[in-house]
């Protein structure tokens, strides 16, 4: 069950209750529209009005108001609406071993139970941890090893040898272990070099629907502990991507380039290859990276420069038109005095 | 049967019937190698000289030619073609109600005879129109609505909850669904914010292969009806995408963004988060925006700018190196006269 | 077995021995590790050093040097790896017939023994080509045809009558044949145009993972053969890619583009539609073609310039702020003068 008491909702986010704690919550609501064993947010001062009339049991708030329902005041509304929504909606998880009679598991793959395995899912002789649920249609080929409460969405792949730490999520359609794109020029034509390395990901990482990670060539592509990639990234072979890092959609990093903690692809944002990109550095939307970012901060453009600059620069590009324009006369004027 | 007399062409695509109406047609074909049970289509001026030679039996045209075939007049051969097309070229539709006994039902599935479920595809406790195609290996989770009519190729996923209106198709590979990229930062790492809401789509989209839609946080992601989406686009939680907007390759949508009817993004255009983007919009290929575009119209560029001041600036910097010549000569000039 | 005598060795890339060519090699060693029946590589003079303390049986190397192992002199280190590393290590292949029981083949598939048909993999009425693996959830539609020796990943889909040549690798959530984006514009809505072609594939092609090749309009999309491309590329329908083209992760084309042998594409580089690029372009990553290349060589930019152009201009571009700066001063005093 995952009915709670107001009491223990204020305990989980570290807030300070106001009002009546004994009250049993079940649920999330709309502040407009739910009842009294709902809790409600308010995350943006033009939801006060709503938060003083509410009908919901609970509110969580930065700052108190007059209502008739408990209020929980913390200091980051966001971070404690992610809790109690995870506590209300927990993700995917194996309480209960199963595997589904329709999916093929490798006689010798080791599963700790209770893990969850779906319809039609292939599990090659790898190892999995507990509390991970492998969707219908994932496929997870030999040599894998997955740790404990992850979630593999269908039609995901794993290669040979790939391995997740724990509460590793894999949304549908990604591949994780694809040979990296290398190959020797012989001539006019490419001979492919084979890939040898795998690739290891550390604990807490999500990556998004389509999202593409390739193995090492000899040694491995890394991706850092709490990292987390929205839907279509593309890491390459020998990547070492840090901890806590940030892509979002559509975000690239070419073979053998380092991506230092915490720094934070905007959506498209590429790098280069065999670049090194210092911890804290952040990209802006649609950033082109192909020198070393060995500075942390802001940057944008394409090619890459400081944020700062790129946007002087870009309102001094408001002006070129009227400075060409100038220029030209003026141009035009010496000549005519020649 | 699809045979169909030159007269009934002429009827479907409401155009002027030149000849014998009475002649069978039993395909398309090109207009140098077609027989007489042939239609062969003059979309440029370029392909007369081949009309007036033709062994087809019918041309569809949209100026009449001195040509033993009968001819068809009609003011857009483009979308005449696309008609006849589809008349000989249907798209997938389930005529008799077939689950292939490799795949994998729901009990409680409510499938609207006829509908055709292809092998190891599974498919959760969820409603099914009649008439709808899924295909081998495509995964529908529980509490999903599919309209009537649809195609889920090959591969494809729907995650739990997402509804789909009529005549929807989905290419291989293709994620509806899946979690928006919600994070709320704490310290210095990130806390997943689960995402309830769902993604509805309305009536008559067409997803390309590898698209990828992400659920709402709350309220749902919803994609308008007739809106057409290539190969690989992205569109991030809680977006509203108006009616007849049509996404080129790569096209991405940042979260909370709303994009009006009948936009059109060029292939790896992409828009931030929370912005508005009025109708009538177009955006050239690989336009970034990062500002509201609160007027119709032609868009273009990093960072964007209307299409004609963009390619105006873009000629300006064909000039920009001899400007700057010309700037540092003035510059030394007046150092040295100091 | 794949045990090899370092003389083989040398002959199989064409090296120049020194040493004992007896030695019986194992396998592929890292230089300071590597037992005897290893053979490790020196890429770099930096390596030197390492090389000459190695216990490896055997070195791959530029120049000879001190060492105990024996050495094989080649001219070019990265193909002769290329070469030793994949006899070390094939690529998948079927040396035994072999179609899992979960597997769903259509009973009248040509498979030309041996073929291997992984867990839950659906093919249809096709015809496959001897040595080739299709792996664990691919799906094949009717009508395709796959030469010898491909490789087919798990989750990857070839849709109904697309052609591959031998040898060729599609990776995981590859989709080939997918329909083109073709729609003809009623009012302000869209018409599906039915896409007839196919797509063919020449021999030795490889598709890294989540790339799409949408099918012809009515002829075929066409991709030359050893033509490589990395992960989420994407070619649009009618397009000719020629040989030994090489893409980039997420580099994309545009319907009815031909792009010419040999020519290399950055990642995120894109062509638009109906364009000529000619053999031996070389595009630099997140280049944008909006217009025909009809000159070989090295190109950059939004839009695109020759690369040196580009690079002169990106530098100019880093005086534009002072530029500005001074017309605005001299057009100030223009302006107190008058």
């Amino acid at each position: 069950m995952t009915d709670v008491s107001v009491a223990a909702i204020a305990a989980m986010v570290g807030g300070r209750l106001i009002g009546n704690g004994e009250l049993t919550i079940r649920g999330i609501g709309d502040l407009r529209t739910a009842g009294p064993d709902r809790i409600g947010f308010v995350r943006h001062a033009r939801y006060a009005a709503a938060a003083m009339a509410t009908g919901a049991g609970a509110i969580l708030l930065a700052e108190p108001l007059e209502t008739k329902a408990s209020q929980i005041v913390v200091s980051d509304v966001d971070i404690a609406y992610a809790k109690v929504a995870t506590h209300f909606h927990p993700l995917p998880h194996a309480r209960e071993h199963s595997v589904h009679p329709s999916a093929i598991v490798h006689p010798e793959a080791e599963l700790e139970a209770p893990v969850q395995i779906g319809a039609c899912a292939v599990v090659g002789k790898c190892r999995i941890g507990s509390g991970t649920v492998v969707m219908p249609g994932a496929v997870i080929l030999d040599g894998v090893k997955i740790g404990r409460s992850c979630v593999i969405y269908p039609n995901a792949t794993l290669y040979h040898g790939v391995q997740l730490g724990d509460r590793v999520i894999a949304h549908a359609g990604v591949v994780i272990g694809s040979d990296g794109f290398g190959y020797a020029r012989e001539g006019t034509t490419w001979l492919k070099v084979p890939q040898l390395g795998t690739v290891v990901v550390e604990d807490d990482v999500e990556f998004g629907a389509g999202t593409a990670i390739d193995r090492g060539t000899i040694g491995n592509t890394r991706i850092g502990a709490r990292t987390k990639m929205d839907n279509q990234c593309h890491v390459a072979h020998n990547c070492t991507i840090g901890t806590d890092v940030v892509f979002a959609a559509g975000a690239k990093v070419a073979g053998s380039t380092s991506v230092g903690d915490r720094c934070v692809f905007g959506g498209n944002a590429a790098a280069g290859g065999h670049l090194t990109i210092v911890a804290d550095v952040r990209l802006g939307g649609a950033t082109v990276v192909l020198r070393d970012l060995l500075e942390a901060g802001d940057y944008m453009g394409f090619p890459v420069m400081q944020k700062r600059k790129w946007m002087k620069t870009q309102h001094a590009m408001q002006d070129l038109l009227e400075m060409r324009e100038a220029y030209l006369l003026q141009k035009r004027a010496a000549a005519d005095q020649n």
